[in-house]
């Protein structure tokens, strides 16, 4: 059993029947046909050998086989990883070097390594760090970035120095002039067909009769079938001579097992590129994975998904390979396919192999626009315009951090967007958490139920100051938090108790704790007594085992409720309300509804 | 009144009576004989010429007597901001030379200005960064560097390299053979003298026939009278000669008024140290603030006090000071001596400045050992070795922060300790969040109340899933709470509605949001609908300015007894819970009280 949860083929291996042979066949044929073409494109977006994107697609699919969880999930070349992966590796060696390959290789290796050590050591919290609108505005900036870096190839221009937007685009304008028309024409084809593709081709194949599913499985080939002909066109117009360029001759046979040399001098600066590489992929690669995994009612487990992620790029690492992970479209076609295990993946790996055994020098002829226009229309699906006015409509520190990340990914690039967003976001959290809701409650007139005294007319007693606090008490507020209490008793001369309502309050951290002892030592020197109520059982139990409520000069109740019902008949009889005390500040609802507080509690014995 | 609030001196000034004129000139008395020693040894032990720690005495406390909001802070040299202040201007200049004096007062105006900007920017929640253990481990862990620097001055050894504890201790056992024997008994008459009147000197005025309150004053003149004693010594016994360190003559005259050379090679390495004793000297001056304020029901405006301390490090920087803030002990005496309000302080910088004037030249004589032997013990006191008791048995990540923070000051250095125990700290919240509490609850039997089927023999329904969430959602633990819930769900195929009981949640960031939207989405392809229950009102507030609502699958309920009831009655008649179903994990209460549900709600039209 905890071997199966290692290996999770254990489990589905066992239970595997020929109809599963023949659904995972079948979408391995579909994957295939689609991952070829991508393959290509995105390990030349990664400035590396197209092949080195079909190596990339065979052996980490085989081992995300083996220990992955979820059973739909396609791992590979994504968009974004092939451009941190540029961005990095060009820091090592410059694009088009075996040593930039190698150092793509040695940042997947990296990548896997940290995968995999933060799945045995349960690090997992640490992908928390981004959070959806960091994630959201860098996949939007980084896929401008990457359409933006493919112009050039549609228009057949030479390459440009650096990858942010700004360089991009200065050499884009100054090389304007060399635009190759031939190339222009066959990129601008492929451009307009593919984009075109994506919504039109499966209702005109159904239109011409396929039926629904086959229609949409076909309108999935349209990257093969741009592929297939830009090839012929290059072919038979000889588009070659005319300046086309094409990816020339690709090798082929198996891919190169080979360790990447492990020098401290590459190692060191490719660290932090690698571990952000790993937490983007692994977010969106969970994020897939639990998409697909609940549409069949089946579940992924995250830190079994760190380990068979990092397996797949150290597979990747070691096989000539560079970043993968998995991917969404892919995943998608996979799914939709029917494929029921991860066997599908499997032979999907065999069918990129068979690609590079027999397939390579058939795609010669293949032009760089075709595979840009593919890059191109891929990545700019990913970027939806609609999640910031959303953030913007919705939580104002979220729309701040995603224009932070966008901004700095766009205008410095990948890695200091990632950074950018994580610290911004970081900063955020604790900035919110050091301002807590706080809201002195009354009584709802003739219910049990205490609201806020500026949302609701309620009833409260003048010797009593009920305060709810909406926010565990942790460092990062309890300053913030007694500094309040401490002006509300200095402007409430009459108040004699202070009653915590802790219905809010999740947890209690040892500075809130000091806090709290302070605070009752402080209120009982100015003759106010410091009460709890409704505090939470988890809470409770902690606070059991200090001295605090030993030291609590007043006592801890069920309700709050009960705490101002026992409070109020224990006020001396000869301490009533005084009539005409002016409003105090926000709690103005108070005094509006002090007259229906006479009728409340009897006045006991002191 | 705006004005008012910026100058609190315009509040208090205009009621000033003669009352109040006599308490504050008997305080301020008491005060000035306190603070002559103390500024005399804090200057030395941060390496400057003992005028120096007079100077800083002068100006800063006129500046906040005039900022200020508490009516009984003392401020000025302290210990903990003299060993800041030594290292980081140690840094830039040796000790001892006109360079380290100016990067000192340079600090000063640095802090100065960092403190004001955060205060006028309402920054001061930075202050919040550093939690109850990391300040307590930092004090504690300063106090035993400062004890261990001063042992050289009662030995009457030379100085030592370095500031770290290892550096001390080596240099100690290095020099300990050249040990002066004048010196040392002239120092540890001195130490035993003071230890003894922290505890023993009261009693004994009592004895004598003193009222409490004068023992209590008196008693606090045990510095002042072992630095009479201790120059007594040496004047009588001509203990120079016998190599006896002194201080030597001070220059009488006004402090120096000086701006700093701010030139930015020295400004940049003393940013981030000048950014620490801002944080430390606002934390500490803070606290003592509250502390006094709370004993008279008044109250401390935080963000007026970093404007006033910072204006006080300000004048500290451009008097030829260095770094000040509001001490404990000074202003409990302050307090103690019936100071009433800040003019008391004013009074005591007109003392100082009497002593600068005509005390000066009569300070030769002063040993190093005495100054010593006033640092060793008043620092000594700063040591609580309860709180790390206190927090191991409390809280364990707490208990980590002490302890990294208390290792990193010891073992590299005071600055090394605030930043290693701040990053621990946000470290330790993120991981805190990113861990939610999350129960599934159900009824109480007989009760409307739900609670975690874990801890209670509670009611469920099979059909029914509840869960209560304990944190707010965020980016950082909403991937962990939808990988627990899709689990839960996938494990239990009878669910047909998923109820959130959101009482803990007290905000829903973006990343939540989209995190519930997803939900909604996943779980309605398994069949499953998602309900809310018990949303609080500012949370529900947000989410009806977004689309949530309308794509929720489920409903929005007010209490969670309604949801179930609601729900249940909602169920089809055909469909009865399996009555053998076996328990599912932490579940298993549910299991055991499943019977009881059968009488709970009856089965309406599906």
């Amino acid at each position: 059993m905890r071997l199966s949860s290692v290996l999770p083929v254990l489990i589905w291996g066992r239970a595997y029947r020929r109809a599963d042979l023949v659904a995972d066949l079948l979408a391995a044929v579909v994957v295939t046909i689609l991952l070829v073409p991508q393959g290509l494109a995105y390990a030349t977006l990664a400035g590396l050998p197209p092949e080195v994107g079909l190596y990339a697609s065979i052996a980490p699919v085989l081992a995300y086989a083996l220990l992955g969880t979820s059973r739909a999930l396609a791992v590979g070349p994504v968009a974004v990883l092939s451009l941190m992966s540029l961005t990095a590796a060009g820091m090592v060696a410059p694009p088009g070097t075996p040593a930039f390959a190698e150092a793509s290789a040695l940042l997947a290796l990296l990548s896997g390594a940290m995968l995999v050590l933060m799945g045995v050591l349960r690090l997992g919290f640490l992908a928390n760090l981004l959070s959806h609108p960091v994630v959201s505005a860098f996949i939007s900036a980084s896929a401008l970035l990457i359409a933006l870096s493919q112009v050039r190839h549609l228009l057949g221009l030479p390459p440009a120095d650096g990858t942010s937007a700004a360089e991009t685009i200065a050499a884009l304008a100054r090389t304007l002039p060399e635009t190759d028309a031939e190339t222009l024409a066959v990129g601008g084809f492929a451009l307009l067909f593919l984009a075109w593709s994506r919504r039109g081709a499966q209702p005109l194949l159904v239109r011409l009769g396929l039926p629904a599913a086959a229609a949409a499985a076909a309108a999935r080939a349209a990257p093969a079938l741009a592929v297939a002909a830009g090839m012929a066109a290059v072919v038979l117009l000889g588009l070659e001579a005319d300046g086309v360029r094409t990816l020339g001759a690709i090798p082929a046979g198996l891919p190169p097992l080979a360790l990447p040399a492990l020098e401290a001098g590459r190692i060191v600066p490719l660290l932090l590129p690698a571990f952000l590489i790993a937490l983007i992929g692994f977010v969106e690669s969970v994020s897939v994975a639990q998409t697909l995994a609940a549409r069949r009612r089946e579940t992924v487990r995250p830190d079994q998904e760190l380990v068979a992620l990092g397996a797949a790029n150290l597979a990747a690492g070691l096989t000539g390979g560079f970043s993968v992970t998995g991917g969404f479209a892919r995943s998608v076609v996979n799914f939709d396919a029917g494929a029921r295990t991860p066997a599908a993946g499997a032979f999907t790996a065999l069918g990129i192999l068979s690609a590079v055994l027999f397939l390579g020098p058939a795609l010669a002829p293949l032009p760089h626009a075709v595979l840009a226009a593919t890059i191109i229309v891929s990545v700019l699906s990913l970027i939806d315009l609609g999640v910031p006015r959303t953030l913007l409509a919705y939580s104002r520190p979220d729309f701040a951090a995603y224009v932070a990340t966008a901004l700095a990914t766009i205008a410095v690039g990948v890695e200091a967007g990632v950074v950018a967003g994580v610290l911004f976001t970081i900063g955020v959290t604790l900035w919110r958490t050091s301002r807590p809701h706080v809201a002195i409650v009354g009584q709802v007139p003739g219910t049990q139920h205490y609201r806020n005294v500026r949302r609701h007319a309620v009833i409260t007693r003048p010797e009593i100051l009920s305060v709810r606090i909406d926010e565990s008490l942790s460092h990062l507020n309890v300053r913030t938090i007694e500094a309040f209490l401490l002006a509300e008793i200095a402007a409430r001369p009459e108040v004699r108790h202070l009653v915590l309502m802790c219905s809010g309050i999740n947890a209690i951290d040892a500075s809130g704790l000091e806090m709290l002892e302070a605070l009752t030592h402080r209120l009982a020197e100015a003759g106010v007594l410091l009460h709890l109520s409704e505090v939470k059982g988890p809470v409770m139990d902690r606070l059991r085992k200090t001295r605090f409520l030993a030291a609590l000069s007043g006592r801890v109740f069920l309700s709050q409720h009960e705490a101002v019902r026992t409070l109020a008949e224990d006020a001396p009889a000869g301490h009533p309300p005084p009539p005409g005390r002016p409003p105090h500040g926000e709690a103005r609802a108070e005094a509006d509804s002090r007259p229906a507080s006479a009728g409340q509690g009897g006045a006991g014995p002191a």
